[in-house]
């Protein structure tokens, strides 16, 4: 029987309500899927902070390289706004990504039928909707340098970061975006900002390149950032697959994921390259939403994206697509059937809890 | 009678014809408003380009320098794809920022009531919304050194841009924030990414130390600039003014414009410092919308964001209140009349040229 490593790291917030109704739906598959999890638990962010002084220690580090997989809940919130910027819960996340090399995050914003009517949108703009923003996650501006605050002679502060970005880093993402497209509806829109930044410049060329030579079967469209965060908001449906770099994604998938009416809904996953001897991708798989600290506790939690974020795993790492689909469509059922955590419940509706959503999911398994 | 200096730049694709509806207004008040203009018109952008080889040249800076304001069109267009950065049109609209030192630019997003269904979200959502983003504008990513595309020694590339903020930047730029909302309701949203970039802390602990020693009566809230975006798109009247840096204002306010539905009629100003000795400070006003290539030459495009720049010229730069109210006034009677150009006009419906839209708007003052 095939058995699995998976790391898991609530973290802060919600994080954890939300994880133990993975632990729900693992069991499940631990008992009847034929594959077996094993499964080890850590800490992560500001919970890691409280007990270590690090976001991440080096020892959980070890145990996510040998991970099959690791499973993220969320970290952050107020507790450790004054910590120092080097240990702030976020740094633990940051690690992860840089250290496992996981450079391609994938984020799909799908509209739930049953939800076209949360969003701020109309239902006729985002109903149906179905793009995936591919996000580069190992480059820029998040961890180019210097990166420092330095006080000036006149007692001034001045604060730098920077974006960098080098050829080959722009061709592997570019290459994942192409190869998603292909099984998708085979269209690619790249963004950057071409007009101010020279990595903008670098980043269409080489997508440009890479498109040339490798995948001209599919369609290629180049978009500034600015206008493409404008036709997120107009017309989403126009976009399959849009590859951005690592800030312009974040900002365009939050407000990707806010269209769908499904924030507490969306998964993520962010993999590494495969290895050449294995054929094997490191990989980490998250929920979009963040740590929510204001319901944290309350047992009221959505557990769907962090359980979604299961379902990628799957998919994505151990080539379970069946079970994957199971767990996806087991979300769809228990949706459409009218069970709602409280951030889905309209007006006078009923909402369930973290907990009975996890097991309604279950049960639909 | 007061006199002011006025230098044109319509710049490229659809920049002449909207400027041209500018100037009948111009003329309507030399007759009518006891003030008198005088005009000069210069190309910038492609435009000038294709003239002198540069995007905007230094006779052309010296005359903006001296001008009591600057009403800019719009830039850019694939004509001029493959002309080196240096000298790109975007680089003519740079440098004016830059070399002016036009560090505040206000951009206000208004839903105008006749329009609040031409918006992809729903009428409740933004129906009445008035915020004003304001933008830093000479700062950051766009302006940091080193800004560079190096070839490596295996040869690939790598491609560098440099995020830059001092203290006194962020200082001046977040007392305009203050002192607008103090006009307004009374409510600042500062947004940055202090849990990744360094210029964000600096950001944040500027912002918050200025609102402490010298607008403590101005609410002050700090968001993440991708929890921004999404809050945004899920509910835009909980702001009023956002300040926020370069980039991340480049981007939040697009977005804030196709919240309005009303992209064609969004109006920006740029201002600097006021002069010490004068009290004057330099400005130049322009449309939140581009060139619009596609449908440049054509007669059809949407006036009505260049008037409304007039009118904020009026208002920001020549204490003009009244004036800018009955140019304001005039827009939203035409509009509410009916009045439509083809990227208002819903489906099925009657619309006018730029011109007839231009003259409908005098008629109306
Ligand atoms: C928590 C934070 C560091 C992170 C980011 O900025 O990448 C988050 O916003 C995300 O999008 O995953
Ligand atoms: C034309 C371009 C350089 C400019 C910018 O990026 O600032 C535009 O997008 C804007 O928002 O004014």
């Amino acid at each position: 029987m095939a058995s699995y490593n998976l790391l898991l790291l609530p973290g802060d917030g919600i994080g954890p309500e939300v994880m133990a109704e993975v632990e729900r739906v693992i069991r499940w598959l631990d008992a009847n899927s034929g594959v077996h999890f094993e499964t080890e638990t850590d800490l992560v962010g500001g919970s890691a902070y409280d007990v270590h002084g690090v976001a991440i220690t080096d020892e959980t580090m070890k145990t996510a390289m040998a991970a099959d997989a690791v499973i993220f809940g969320a970290v952050g919130g107020p507790k450790w706004d004054a910590v120092p910027y080097e240990v702030r819960p976020e740094a633990g996340l940051l690690r992860l990504r840089k250290d496992l090399e996981l450079f391609a995050n994938l984020r799909p914003a799908i509209c739930y039928p049953a939800l076209a009517d949360a969003s701020s949108l109309k239902r006729e703009v985002v109903e149906g909707l179905d793009i995936l923003i591919l996000r580069e996650l190992t480059g820029g501006v998040y961890f180019g340098e210097p990166k420092e605050i330095v006080t000036l002679e006149n007692g001034e502060k001045r604060a730098v970061d920077t974006q960098v970005y080098t050829t080959h880093e722009i061709e592997r993402i570019a290459r994942v975006a192409f190869e998603l497209a292909r099984a998708r509806r085979n269209k690619v829109t790249s963004m950057e900002k071409r007009n101010v930044m020279r990595s903008g410049v670098l980043w269409n060329q080489v997508v440009t390149a890479v498109h040339k030579a490798e995948y001209p079967d599919v369609q290629l469209e180049h978009m500034l950032a600015d206008a493409g965060g404008m036709q997120l908001v107009r017309w989403p449906k126009q976009f399959d697959v849009i590859v951005t770099d690592n800030l312009f994604g974040d900002m365009l998938s939050d407000v990707a994921a806010m269209l769908t009416g499904s924030l507490g809904m969306l998964p993520s996953a962010s993999l590494g390259a495969p290895d050449p001897a294995t054929g094997k991708r490191k990989a980490l798989y998250e929920p979009v939403h963040g740590s929510a600290p204001d319901i944290a506790g309350k047992g009221i939690a959505n557990p769907i994206a962090m359980i979604a974020s299961l379902g990628m795993a799957l998919r994505y790492s151990f080539d379970m697509g069946e079970a994957a689909d199971l767990v996806d469509g087991a979300i769809a059922d228990v949706l459409a059937s009218g069970t709602r955590t409280a951030d889905l419940a309209a007006k006078g509706q009923n909402s369930v809890s973290t907990r009975e959503m996890g097991e309604a999911i279950v049960k639909a398994m």
